[in-house]
């Protein structure tokens, strides 16, 4: 019996070791691009209740400006008066609300205007991780399309066994499968759609593109994998040769 | 021509200053109301996302409590040798991280805090102006759950001409409607659910508690309106001596 607790216990302590050493660094590069992406959803719904706030007090402001970083950073910065001279309005159909009841609105703008600096600072923290573990992958398809890769199959590894063709594609799955389940058409891209190099081009040159991203994006991810040589930018050269 | 012209004019100016002559308290306590409920979406997010990415770090420690706020304090400020001491666990399943990504982490954390707080003054805030505007509603109904009654409705005029079996069930719309539509029971409560005065008694109980709260309630919004004195305390004692 006292055997059996003891390999027991052994057998406990190993198990714990392993699930120890199983942290790498695949599990940092999903929880930042995670936290980069649910960052970017709650700038979004408080951006929009600050403009609705702010909208009693300046609406014509609020309505010329889209940008919600801009927004934010230019009415903790600048007087409505600044604001409506800017724009050439001397009447505005604001309120003239009182200090305290600005402070609320203020105090949300700051919120939000933290938020975007944390995500930054995320986006940095990323950069600097993804540098040493797959330098070809970051270079060839940028930071955060290499990471959301590593984040949606969940390492480097996994990531690295996949064909192009799958990689051309990951994150377009629900086109897929109603691809194969109705006969539509099938998707041409996916994660990779938002990488530089398909956006800057016309509808029908983006398939293509996207096929050959995906060819050098696979060599990139694998050569990362077996720590070889830096090769992203010959690889990037191959690319822009093939579609001058 | 010219004539035409100048009524137009006068007429804009009359509009503009009418829209701006519309922002009151209201407004103002909607907005506010609001942005709590949104604080609170963001923080549950991104506490969320704090636990899993701080999971790898010190696993034992995350599951062990299910406060956020004391979570995002807790971890800021001390070692994870002092958590794990306070728990008696001497051996940790959790990665022994680099400075560098534990950075990243407790970034989140701060951000978490910061949110924290700005809830809280949104509260302040909310309670001093709802002190001035609606003090017996304030009162009876307490700051969070008086505004949420005036968010629903718009403002405290429209809450006031309510019938107090109206203000029984605001917020239990869906319920009343699948009631009238197929006959199920109809609700008992809606956002008054939450008061303190309904929830510290049994179940059988709180269907009758939640019409007398509606009664009072539908009387202090009234008071609270047309500026009559200060008759809370008067309202919370009959309530209390009626359910003795």
């Amino acid at each position: 019996m006292s055997d059996f607790k003891k390999i027991r216990e052994l057998n406990l302590k190993l198990t714990k070791e392993k699930i120890r050493n199983s942290v790498n660094v695949d599990n940092f590069i999903c929880q930042a691009i995670s936290s980069i992406a649910e960052t970017d959803k709650v700038i979004n719904l408080l951006s929009k209740r600050l403009r609705e706030w702010y909208l009693l007090y300046n609406p014509e402001f609020t309505n010329s400006i889209s940008d919600h970083w801009k927004f934010a950073e230019l009415i903790t910065k600048k007087s409505k008066e600044q604001l409506l001279k800017e724009l050439r309005i001397d009447y505005s159909m604001g309120a003239d609300l009182k200090k305290h009841d600005l402070d609320a609105i203020f105090n949300l703008a700051k919120q939000i205007l933290n938020l975007f600096k944390f995500q930054q600072e995320t986006e940095n923290y990323l950069e600097s991780i993804m540098q040493d573990y797959c330098p070809n992958l970051k270079e060839l398809a940028g930071v955060t399309i290499g990471a959301k890769l590593i984040g949606h199959t969940g390492s480097l590894k996994k990531l690295m066994i996949l064909p192009a063709s799958t990689i051309q594609i990951l994150g377009a799955e629900k086109a897929l499968f109603r691809h194969i389940k109705t006969g539509s058409r099938p998707p041409k891209y996916g994660i990779i759609y938002w990488h530089q190099f398909i956006q800057s081009t016309k509808r029908q040159e983006q398939g293509k593109r996207a096929r050959a991203l995906a060819d050098k994006i696979a060599i990139a991810a694998r050569v990362d994998y077996f720590k070889g040589n830096f090769i992203a930018k010959k690889l990037k050269q191959e690319l822009e040769r093939k579609f001058k």
